[in-house]
């Protein structure tokens, strides 16, 4: 998506360690127009998937993801993070580990929030390796629901995170998908 | 808000301690369509207060003021929830007293998102005793900029939070305004 593209050229800052700064647009300041379209673009690339819910993780998932279903109208849920390995039985969860953090967390979501019926649209601002997607699929699967595919904002696909996904027949839909990226060379996408 | 408040008394569901569980369309499922109503609520009430940002605090209070900011067309920006009080210099900062969990947090703000002409429109979920509104007006007044007023979702006005601001000369606007609830009599809202 050339608008999201853009912007990550001109606002977007590259650090060492593949770090990729958008919290003036992305994840810290919102940019709601800029979102939205995002949002839109989305329902275009899955008007016709049949999908009844948008399933992202706290935090910074939750503006595109709320997008998607503000476009779409259709529900939004957003799985939380949990430190505790103390898991109710109410509750669909997975272990991700922070590859940013070098640690595990939980992500849950309420057993009442995903139905067998559900056509799940995974939703998140980064892709990188893919563990938190990976833990979404684990959640959707776990409840017995269909994973309709991925939208994602910003997905760096040199971390192969997006490419495995795809290889086990997932649908992985990235509105600006970076190939490289170089804090003296910059950022180049994937055509 | 009539259809907030409505929404509240055929979905929502009140627990002993004061708590009234909205998951299922305003914290843990999301309603766009109900949320972006409330934006456009929201956004009549400031028409012409001159708001230039919306600040919220992760996670549950980013929908809703993704929301309000989307139908203002201006920027977002979500305060940080951080656990440890090692701070660094870049940032405003404010401690939080949880008064469900009965922790400590500290909520952060990098300095690059909120400058000395903002005037900000703080937007909440929930608002009870006011700890976590008072201490985003700490970072908007660290900032030097002015606090334009707060939006609420729901306001447990029983808890005084909401009308010690306005004792303060703050604007405070709750789309819905619990007077009282009890999980036999049901939830009465402020007239």
């Amino acid at each position: 998506m050339k608008e999201l593209e853009n912007r990550i050229l001109t606002d977007g800052k590259v650090l060492p360690g593949n770090i990729l700064k958008v919290g003036n647009f992305l994840n810290h300041t919102l940019d709601p127009d800029l979102i939205m379209n995002m949002g839109r673009e989305v329902a275009r690339l899955y008007a016709d998937a049949g999908v009844t819910k948008v399933l992202t993780v706290e935090a910074s998932g939750i503006p595109f993801a709320f997008a998607i279903g503000a476009v779409m109208h259709i529900p939004v849920v957003f799985a939380k993070k949990h430190n505790t390995s103390n898991i109710d039985t109410g509750v669909y969860s997975a272990c991700v580990h922070s590859y940013t953090h070098n640690t595990d967390y939980n992500i849950i979501v309420g057993k009442e929030h995903i139905s067998s019926d559900d056509k799940v649209l995974l939703a998140d601002d980064f892709l990188a390796v893919g563990n938190a997607l990976n833990g979404l699929i684990e959640i959707v699967t776990n409840a017995g629901a269909t994973v309709a595919g991925c939208a994602i904002a910003i997905e760096k696909g040199f971390q192969r995170g997006g490419d495995k996904l795809r290889e086990k027949g997932i649908r992985v839909e990235s509105l600006a998908l970076i190939d490289s990226m170089d804090s003296e060379r910059g950022i180049v996408y994937r055509p």
